[in-house]
């Protein structure tokens, strides 16, 4: 039966300071390496095994992939990275203190731009020491300066189309360790959300999500791991 | 330039006890992760960048791999992961502490068949718990009970043909994290060792052996970074 489980990577440092981070390489705090462990310990206790996996370019997303596999003695799995599941690109926000941002702008303000389907927040200045354009793994890439979730989701449903499916479709377990935003793409599209109710659907770090699929890709059955 | 480095994975359980491992799937010690991590770090300093990697399907290797891109921020990098770069198979002396077995067979039996080129130890038995021809990584392939260092080097070198020289052809930096005997494979190869001198080359564990080739692939230079 094709599966998809869908990871969130544990928690970062600036999870942890509650700042906007999208394309910027934040690691793992060590809360989330934990996370990350413990979600590979469950998917083995569970018996919940793997043929493939898929994660961004980002360095939160791999290690929680890592660190997860090794607890299932799976690091020899194929895994395929790639930019077109990074987080969603914050624009100006990225490296601001949530709580910073809502004293300079407000909160409504903030939260339309975290919280709207298709308004991005204010472009990234060329400038910024937070500009990942002309980083080496972007080489040929058109970085965006900043993303609403609806230009998130415009970039990760084709490569969930091109790469992702035709891997279920040969029946195979398919893990896909990324973010908050690039999964919720993914999650709309496999439950079909509205563009309303996906801005607020919470994916929380480190539990895995698991998508029993018909033949077809049709949902039959989603479930937190953690609660079958 | 082409640039290929060479990295033997740092220190496993096995080493420590003194045990044959060959494709038993043996973890780093806790010398083996700050080796691998130390290797990264040491690649970062010198200002060795990497393109692109290359590892087997033992944890070992692809820990040492991961550890170190780690320390380098470059995690993202595309690795490859195949079987054809594997440790040689030690057939029957796997899971063997090395002094028990000279105790067993006398140390000048123990010698041919570690130290020959061409002498496979006598093959793994089909009931051993070290069998791992149905292990789901290898699903497929004609798991060999045993090998000779002529073995391994016949499997290493066309897939260094098909997949490693083709990225070096191309300008690519990169980087193999193997094991001592597929290492030695690629030694003797660039490098146009005899048979006889290749079988006592020593690779140490977590030491970057960097080859700097010209376009047809032919050795310009070869060092370990650590005196460079």
């Amino acid at each position: 039966m094709p599966t998809l489980v869908l990871l969130r990577h544990g928690q970062s440092q600036w999870n942890l300071e509650n700042r906007f981070t999208g394309w910027w390489d934040v690691d793992l705090s060590p809360r989330g390496i934990e996370e990350a462990r413990a979600a590979g310990a469950l998917m083995r206790e569970r018996g919940l095994d793997l043929d493939c996996c898929f994660t961004s370019v980002l360095t939160r997303a791999i290690r929680t992939l890592h660190l997860a596999l090794h607890e299932m003695d799976r690091l020899w799995l194929p895994v395929t990275k790639s930019w077109l599941l990074n987080e969603r690109h914050y624009g100006g926000l990225t490296g601001l203190n949530k709580q910073e941002m809502i004293d300079k702008v407000g909160e409504e303000q903030v939260k339309i731009w975290r919280r709207s389907f298709d308004i991005p927040p204010p472009p990234l200045p060329a400038d910024s020491e937070y500009d990942v354009s002309r980083d080496r793994r972007y080489a040929g890439v058109a970085v965006p300066d900043t993303e609403s979730l609806k230009d998130t989701i415009a970039r990760v449903l084709p490569y969930y189309d091109a790469e992702i499916a035709p891997a279920l479709t040969a029946g195979k377990r398919v893990l896909v360790a990324a973010h908050g935003n690039s999964l919720r793409a993914l999650e709309k599209h496999l439950s079909n959300i509205g563009n309303e109710e996906i801005v607020s659907l919470e994916i929380p770090t480190g539990r895995p999500i698991v998508y029993e699929l018909a033949d077809d890709l049709t949902v039959e059955r989603r479930f937190y791991l953690d609660e079958a």
